[in-house]
């Protein structure tokens, strides 16, 4: 199969691409290394030493014998992602190309921009793109959870069958984000519907949970492999930062009460999931959504497992509630559906204390490159000071 | 009340001007004149000669005595969106300000990415300004009906409550749109959601059915106060058109069966809504859908009409089924809930054939002026020839 990352350089881009091509599959990946700036900009900085993306496909190729072809360039400007496709002429488009982060989108109204003309735009370029030169490629695209928010109803994947005076549909499950990150992702699932819909693509949408982890197989081989690890209040999820606070000594920094509940899956399970996808693809005209998460926790109970692993290994960590800068219910029913990717064959990899003893370990072989001003978060959801409404 | 209309130099946006100012409230309009543009680039013109800006603000000192500001820019762009609402301090903002075609955004990757930047990116630089500068301002945004597309159940007024798995919960009424210019506003009516959700803002937003007529009370009163009226494939409306083409000897374009059933409204009962919504702001917080039509209508029905009409005045009309452009159910089932603005005291003005005989009227005054090869459909949803699928 011909697959192409976009987003490649990124913290599950790189892994994922690897991945594919160790399994066989000829891979390129397209980048234009944002991730990089974004966090440089915010003076932070990957945990974890990386290397350049040529580096990095150098090393590929000495480890693995194999190589990964690259395109340099901005998806959403100009005619860059349709030259890619015409050229590469993909089966499979995994896309990553994304700005990731929540709080980065609601910083300023130009970041709240950046995010959704990048997102929105980049995902309908390349639609276009599938559209003219690949119209039986399969579009796996990376949603988010978050795209529902925390309805007072079961969460469905994707579609919900409604029952209303009399009449049933099945219908798009309706949606209700938390950042205007979230959004541009609701924007985008909504484009990609209608493309499958009008234009007879095909695509499966996978709404992830918050991902944790250091480490893959294929990272482990050589140093120069390693992915992209991020803490800081901006571009780094839950578990991770909680990890990195525990290794230096940092209080564990829970958002107000702690009951926000979300489903977290291992990166190690990320690419068993978009593998998963790849070799069952949709028909033509079919949009699907997967959930992709294997477990959910509230974040009160992350931060407890991440204190108690953190004991066995000899650290004292400390949990500190700090006042909200989010705006979201910090007590809400969650009971999100995620069977689709298990009746595909998913082997999910559990958050067992072990497991965090192991991030725990590596987190300290980095532990001297941490920035620790980084860490904590500054940016608010409202306008006003913290606290005092809105309006 | 001072009310600032964005898209003020519009089809809809120059009568809103016109009325709120006649009924004494302190007006500003903010156009780019992007749809002369996008009208003129298309080699199309509209039907009635209009002024510019300039002179129909003038031509309204005149006549009403009564002074019109205006902004010129273009609201997804810098700054300008954010000052024009600093330096105006509106009550309300009454949004037209978007690229309005369905057709014109399925024409090529340009222009799609042209309609969702300019429609997503300018409302949601408007949402930051008011989040900024005006956080107590009503905004009043014109989605459309098209935003859910038909769905087998009745369609509620944006929200709709889910019994599913033995709870509820009352959510956003899930949307099929059906190009990417409704998806646009689709876009929108998740950010402004949100904008209400967390930064307190409070919004009005009309899913308008199809527009149809030409004049109102104010544009009556001088020629210079005229408000554009386009016929064209790309921006001219389904009544509008065929109005035109009974007049000028060609037969009326319905697509395919013609069963596609939608909600219409005549122009006047625009500015009733408008204003009646205006008049009757929500809370701080709260985001309502209007559903903004008074009648639904086939397209056949609607051009049955027009030819019955256009017998009684003396022109011998014929109707053409063409094969459809779009990607569309021509038999659908169709009911949308519209009792809000009826709640609110709206009067409709019904479609009767004494309206459509006038509205022909009007039209022969201008029958010199129509360009006849910008009538017929070009624009093909589907990148292959018309009837071949598309992968």
């Amino acid at each position: 199969m011909r697959v192409l990352i976009l987003g490649g350089d990124g913290y599950l881009g790189w892994p994922t691409a690897m991945r594919f091509s160790g399994k066989g599959h000829e891979v390129a990946v397209a980048d234009n290394f944002a991730r990089r700036r974004w966090v440089e900009e915010a003076g932070s900085d990957s945990l974890t030493p990386i290397a350049t993306l040529e580096e990095r496909i150098e090393a590929w190729r000495e480890v693995a014998g194999r190589g990964i072809e690259q395109y340099v360039g901005d998806i959403s400007e100009g005619t860059f992602i349709g030259d890619v496709v015409r050229d590469f002429a993909p089966d499979a488009i995994v896309h990553y190309g994304e700005q990731p982060s929540a709080p980065w989108s609601m910083k300023s109204v130009e970041n709240a921009v950046a995010t959704q003309a990048n997102n929105v735009i980049g995902s309908l370029r390349l639609l276009w793109a599938m559209r003219d030169y690949a119209p039986g490629a399969h579009l796996i695209k990376l949603g988010t959870m978050g795209e529902y928010g925390t309805p007072n109803i079961d969460i469905e994947e994707g579609f919900i069958e409604i029952e209303h005076k009399g009449r049933w549909d099945t219908l798009p499950f309706p949606k209700l984000p938390g950042s205007l990150y979230h959004l541009s992702k609701v924007h985008d699932s909504h484009n990609i519907h209608f493309a499958c819909r009008i234009w007879g693509l095909r695509s499966t949408d996978l709404n992830q949970g918050v991902v944790y982890g250091i480490e893959t197989p294929e990272t482990r081989l050589d140093e120069r492999l390693l992915t992209r690890f991020d803490y800081d209040e901006l571009f780094g999820t839950a578990l991770n930062r909680f990890a990195v606070q525990a290794v230096i000594g940092h209080p564990l920094t829970v958002y107000g009460e702690g009951g926000q509940t979300r489903g977290f899956l291992n990166i190690v399970d990320t690419l068993q999931c978009v593998e998963l996808t790849a070799v069952n693809p949709p028909a033509a005209g079919e949009y699907r959504v997967f959930n992709q998460f294997t477990e959910t926790f509230s974040v009160a109970e992350l931060a407890e497992k991440v204190r108690h692993a953190a004991t066995e290994v000899g650290i004292d960590a400390h949990i500190d509630r700090l006042e909200n800068p989010r705006v979201e219910l910090e007590r809400h029913y969650y009971n999100p559906t995620h069977t689709k990717l298990l009746s595909l064959g998913l082997q999910p990899t559990l958050l067992s204390e072990t497991l965090i003893e192991s991030m725990l370990e590596v987190i300290r072989r980095y532990q001297s490159r941490v920035l620790e001003d980084v860490i904590a978060p500054v940016t608010q959801w409202r306008p006003t000071p913290l606290g005092k409404p809105a309006a």
